[in-house]
């Protein structure tokens, strides 16, 4: 017999991060679980997705979107369950994904919702390699990175819920595909369980060096996850027309104020592409990457790995770790 | 009664400029004008094309292009007059474009040079408006800064041999174009002769300050020719998908060691492509670029300006003047 659940319980912003985001920064308040109107479903929250972008949502900066507000409840995609529906698109028991924020419990226009099989994958898949990472990484290969078999694709943050896929992807064109990741377990599962062709731990030394002995050919597309120290290593090896795929500097999105980066002159000397990405710019490529790689998935011939932490109370812990690179594949907080 | 000219004259590299190129880096050498093989072409130079690309080919940096080496014919485009053929293509009185190098007579592959009507324009648009500068204007906005109707193109340099193209193109498309220019001369013409929207000095003081104004909607095309403070500026104002044509960098040519550059944050959240050009790259460009501009150069609506130096021993201090911006419009040393 379960019991009916009353309280929704939501974690929101009470404060900007200094630094790394900690639980402090963020207050659990509850109210009662609302009802669906005419279009609207309730769902309760399975499986939140943890995302390096979040950290932009609760920083005071402008950017592509608005931040979080003080007091807001924080943003997030995640994967939740029917309960209730003013909708005849969905029923309880759906299982569905969309961006339902850090809370318990959400009540969601029918129109930002996507359906998705139960049984078909693992459900966290829906949000890690067959959601907004791995379609991000899908993107960026696809519309900015074009590399074609025999070049050299470097990935930074290779362990990660979009590097690893999209070395996966160069591997799939017949590249020669470096990672770059901290540490060496990360290492050992992107060279091993990725099958890329090597991995460079940026932590280990002179990776500048270490970069280079990877990549006797220099680098065709660096796919950029990173910025910091890993940024410098990997330009100072672009070939002649190179692509880089802008899709996030992780290392800086703690800081307060951000490093000088690179004098652009060997842009025009090398004809270098450097493009940034937004996924959502491009909502057609989500159904086509499910599509696509969902197949590949059930396979085998796609890996992924995934961290999952329980408890809503943990996210904000959870955002820290992947902002450190203290996680290892894509994370999860498990909700319900 | 002409002279039967016997010598040549050639000014070889005798050293690598420290800094800004000076006349002493450089000597003047004769020898006897050569005769042509099968095959080839004997001309002697009327005009020098002066171009900032000139110090990376004596610099002994690594570029895209080999260095000239020391003790060799310095590197350049000229308007050259046929004097003897080997080739049947090619008889005595031609007009021909091609690089010719620092010298008064010069011995050409056929396949090496083009042949130019003497009468459709004046000669030194060949070097300029029609011919590299302005290829490489068009090429740029075509391949890379596409702009379109009701955008703001920022172009630096505005006054110079590629972008006083680069902005008229713009304003062909529909655009607000606003130039960046070093000083009040160079502003006036760029407005009142070129039609831009509006030149912002960047050596009257605040250039940040005078280029927001200027771009009241920030910049979608950034037509990128000087680097350094200009760079900064122009970058501080993209708008999101804007597009950053990286033509050169000329602030920087006569530095040892180049500066360091923006932090590229701003590439990912403004989704913002910022791609290098080298024109000959896209050799097809330039004679679809001289059909299309002939006929706007003669009926006047393709505006250009020209600076002529006489004397090939002039030829270093003209191209110590281009990459100070001591010159005005495209420079060139007239030798015939």
């Amino acid at each position: 017999m379960t019991t009916i659940e009353t309280v929704r319980r939501s974690l929101v912003l009470r404060r900007r991060p200094d630094g790394e985001p900690r639980s402090e920064d963020f207050s659990m308040v509850e109210d009662p679980i609302p009802a669906p109107g005419a279009g609207e479903v309730l769902t309760r929250t399975l499986l939140l997705s943890i995302d390096p972008y979040m950290r932009g949502r609760i920083s005071g900066r402008a950017s592509y979107t608005p931040p979080v507000a003080i007091g807001g409840v924080m943003t997030g995609e995640s994967v939740g369950e029917v309960l209730a529906s003013g909708d005849k698109g969905f029923a309880a028991g759906d299982i569905v994904v969309g961006s339902r924020g850090w809370q318990t419990h959400s009540l969601s226009k029918a129109s930002a919702l996507t359906r998705v099989d139960r049984n078909a994958v693992p459900l966290g898949a829906w949000l890690g390699v067959l959601g907004m990472p791995g379609t991000t990484a899908y993107s960026g290969m696809t519309d900015i990175g074009q590399p074609t078999a025999g070049e050299t694709v470097v990935v930074s943050a290779a362990s990660g819920a979009v590097g690893s896929v999209a070395g996966q992807l160069a591997k799939r064109v017949g590249c020669r595909v470096v990672g770059i990741a901290g540490g060496p377990a990360k290492c050992m599962w992107v060279q091993e369980a990725l099958g890329f062709d090597d991995c460079v731990d940026h932590r280990s030394g002179d990776l500048p060096r270490a970069l280079r002995e990877a990549c006797p050919n220099g680098i065709d597309v660096y796919f950029e996850n990173v910025g910091g120290l890993v940024q410098e290593a990997a330009f100072g090896l672009l070939n002649a027309h190179a692509r880089v795929v802008m899709c996030g500097m992780i290392a800086q999105y703690n800081a307060a104020e951000f490093p000088a980066g690179p004098n652009l002159g060997f842009v025009v000397g090398k004809r270098v592409r450097i493009e940034g990405l937004i996924v959502s710019d491009k909502p057609e490529r989500f159904a086509e990457w499910r599509a696509l790689a969902t197949p590949w998935l059930r396979d085998g011939s796609l890996k992924h790995r995934q961290t999952i932490v329980d408890g809503l109370e943990n996210a904000p812990e959870a955002l820290r770790q992947v902002l450190t690179g203290d996680n290892f594949g894509k994370m999860l907080v498990r909700v319900g």
